[in-house]
């Protein structure tokens, strides 16, 4: 095989994205299994929230819930230690090609990642733009700088080839994450 | 009113633990919420961990969980941030006047709070004595010294007597369990 340049070789180890048929919170999930593994980091997904309303006990040692609502989630889905650190996280895909809808995050995630930077843990999104096969990590205070200066719905594409870093998609770990927060 | 020592006037403050109808897990909450409020700490309980079989949509704003069923956690249930520093705990009841039964904690749950203390992470569990209205805040080591040191599927009162803090039940915040993790 013949590499004429870097960048094909780096596009050569990349796991197309987009077309898969995984998602980002699978990769993150085996990304974390990962770091366990290795004793890089303990980080965890959290449990989705919700509010169980009945559970029926067929017999004494199986409990059925049978009727449970959703709830939106005070926190981010994950957080957990890496290298003596609070790590804190929230990961959304979209599907646009330009720019990534505010609505993704709930506004008590926002506060909720303020909270944790103010308190000395390390906070980010993860961010797929999975069209685009192109995934980034933009630490807390660069989401709230745009927040905080823009009048805008969504963050542009731009904002994050600008300020956030674009990762791979690799075999093992899949989103080597961490990686990325340890560049600065 | 009369305190004829300081012992009296201390227990004159306490609410009496075991005949309130509250729960543990409610004083936590309720004490977490506190230290959200006062700026002192962020730390949350993860929902219960779930699997979901199936969900209804009656209509296109609703979503309704008809089949599920309850998973062993993998983690603790309580985890945040203090000072700068990762906080990983679990808190138990028993009914038990002598001794906390192991079974009560899962053994990944202390895989768990091992890795986060090898992380430098500050891991530990309180344990309730429901019916001796005694409660104690006992760090991840001096648990780990017991189950290496022991081959007894209980951890006597003793121990924690001698080990562990014991934290008193106030009315605000309820469990200031932070302050225990304090004195070393």
């Amino acid at each position: 095989m013949n590499y004429p340049n870097g960048k094909n070789k780096v596009k050569n180890n990349n796991i197309n994205y987009g077309n898969r048929g995984m998602n980002l919170e699978e990769d993150l999930n085996i990304t974390n299994e990962y770091y366990l593994e290795t004793n890089t980091a303990v980080i965890y997904k959290k449990p989705t929230p919700i509010v169980i309303n009945h559970v029926n006990y067929p017999n004494r040692y199986d409990a059925v819930i049978t009727d449970a609502r959703f709830k939106i989630p005070s926190t981010t889905d994950y957080n957990g230690i890496y290298n003596g650190k609070y790590i804190d996280f929230e990961a959304k895909e979209t599907a646009s090609l330009t720019s990534f809808p505010l609505a993704n995050i709930h506004k008590h995630q926002i506060v909720h990642l303020k909270k944790i930077t103010e308190h000395g843990g390390i906070g980010f999104i993860i961010v797929s733009f999975s069209r685009l096969n192109r995934l980034f990590l933009l630490k807390a205070e660069d989401l709230f700088y745009f927040i905080d200066n823009n009048n805008r719905k969504s963050i542009p594409l731009a904002y994050f080839e600008e300020r956030a870093k674009e990762m791979k998609v690799t075999l093992r770990p899949r989103i080597d994450y961490l990686k990325y927060i340890d560049i600065e």
